[in-house]
């Protein structure tokens, strides 16, 4: 049985520490249209801005950098659709480190190209047949390899948790007050994490973790109060958010610090991908959209103060996207 | 006779803090993948994040702010292939004055959909066989309406100055050392703005407009000395760089403060749209592209210190960037 909770504040302001001179600080940006259509003051956390385009590097860095020098040179293994991998084999490249990624055969042809590009090898396995986790489980234990789970893991959520800082500390410098804190959720790491750091700051501001419909694991999880599993034979345009369950650490966090999850229509993605093109002038692939598709269809909670979205990445390949805003 | 310089550093700061509270700072953004390819420390001033997708608004408010009351109900006029007609329009809406845009009927329908969505009307003409000066001209005299002109007004170079401004104050925040900034160029508004105010912080740093090879009128003009007009029947995808020749304002200012100009191809233009969208994750319009372009395709003069690209604009048909990112 895993402790409770997996990290606390100390935990996120140590990964903060050690991100400060390699990640980036993405910027916490406002937008007059959306202002206007959303009715409220809305305050986008850019992490497609982050490297490899996504929030996951921030948690990869802050695992790998914990491993002790002795072992690094075994390297690392993890598996993911994309992000995570990206994310990990940017971290590894910096820490001089060799990495693996089990990825999907199906992953985003942009997410596996860019995985390559960075020194990672790259597995592909069958989403259908075959488990990503006992392959990946099976090459770390052959090599003596460090297995770096997407979620997870008291290291991976703290790091994703210092976008959480950010938010904070950026909200206050450009004069905004927090009400909510929007959040696209797959296994959790980054909700979880920014829910430590941001409830400590105001115990006040609200936390919603945002899904695709048909892999609502989370949302109907803290409604029934337990792990739920996806319904099988859901599919989705948010590759990024297709984890089959909330995570055995990941979950309690959400469950103690979150107000209800909230989900979300592959059109109302489509939509939001496309306004972020449109209007916001920002790259965002449908999983780190979702947040947004909440406010721009209306289906946000209400909220007596101001709104932050986190718009968590921006791996999408160049068809779907054209596809996407031509439509 | 125009007096030289138009404008001068407190213009600049006289803008900067008219703008303080209704413009928006742009981030000046790094990337790791640009700095590798790049060879060298790069950062970008993303004006596509300023309100209407491009740097036009700042010189807008800060020329419409400057009409006196008793005036405003009469309004304005502007003609625009598109960014400068947005930035007219949401300033007007903004300070509560009607306006109008003779816009080419050709331009990009975003740019037109844009400009009357934020309340101005659009008057088409034809680009091969009108004279849009003369319409405007007669529209304002008609109305008692106020000329707004894109570039050759001292208000309007002053706004588009305050970019330069916080360009110097981001990079010294970033602790980056400046040592030359590249600028798309159209009539020279924004390179002269920008330039006033950057060399005034900095008089070693080097300053680069940056146009399309068939569009080279500045180019020519600073090596001539005099200002060239472009050679007519050549074309470009960069619709926001298509001035006929430098302005009898900005030209003095750049030929004393810039070290010459650099041009661009429509190839090394799509390469740079391309890698804003897979990279960068930013939409960048062609015009907006034409200073990113010159470091991708390795012929932006070499630099002793940092290099600053500015991002001009984002206003870019859905269909024509889809064509780019999937080429």
């Amino acid at each position: 049985m895993p402790t409770f909770p997996a990290i606390t504040i100390d935990d996120v302001r140590d990964a903060q520490r050690l991100l400060a001179p390699v990640a980036v600080r993405t910027p916490l940006l406002e937008n007059a249209v959306l202002n206007a259509r959303a009715g409220r003051r809305v305050l986008l956390k850019a992490e497609g801005l982050q490297h490899t385009g996504s929030f996951k590097f921030r948690g990869a860095y802050n695992r790998l950098a914990r491993i002790p020098e002795a072992q690094r040179s075994a390297g690392v293994v993890a598996w993911s659709s994309g992000n995570h991998a990206q994310g990990v084999a940017a971290a590894a490249r910096l820490l001089g480190m060799p990495a693996t990624i089990v990825m999907p055969a199906d992953a985003p042809a942009i997410k596996r190209r860019n995985t390559e590009a960075l020194g990672a090898v790259v597995v592909p396995y069958d989403r259908a047949t075959e488990d990503r986790e006992a392959i990946a489980t099976a090459l770390a234990t052959a090599r003596g390899a460090v297995l770096v789970p997407s979620y997870d893991d008291p290291f991976i959520m703290a790091g994703q948790g210092t976008a959480g800082l950010e938010i904070l500390e950026q909200a206050r410098d450009q004069g905004a007050r927090v009400g909510q804190v929007l959040i696209p959720c797959g296994g959790g790491g980054l909700s979880s994490g920014i829910a430590t750091a941001v409830k400590d700051g105001d115990p006040t501001i609200q936390i919603f973790p945002v899904e695709p419909a048909a892999f609502d694991d989370t949302a109907r999880s803290l409604a029934s109060g337990r792990r739920e599993q996806v319904v099988p034979g859901g599919t989705s345009i948010c590759d990024a958010l297709m984890s089959p369950s909330p995570g055995a650490l990941t979950f309690p966090i959400l469950q103690a610090l979150s107000a209800g999850g909230l989900t979300v229509t592959d059109d109302q993605v489509r939509d939001a991908v496309r306004f972020a093109f449109e209007v916001l002038k920002l790259v965002v692939e449908p999983g780190g959209a979702v947040a947004l598709a909440t406010v721009l269809a209306g289906t946000a909670p209400s909220s007596a103060a101001d709104t932050i979205v986190v718009l968590s990445g921006a791996n999408i390949d160049p068809a779907l996207h054209a596809a996407i805003v031509t439509g």
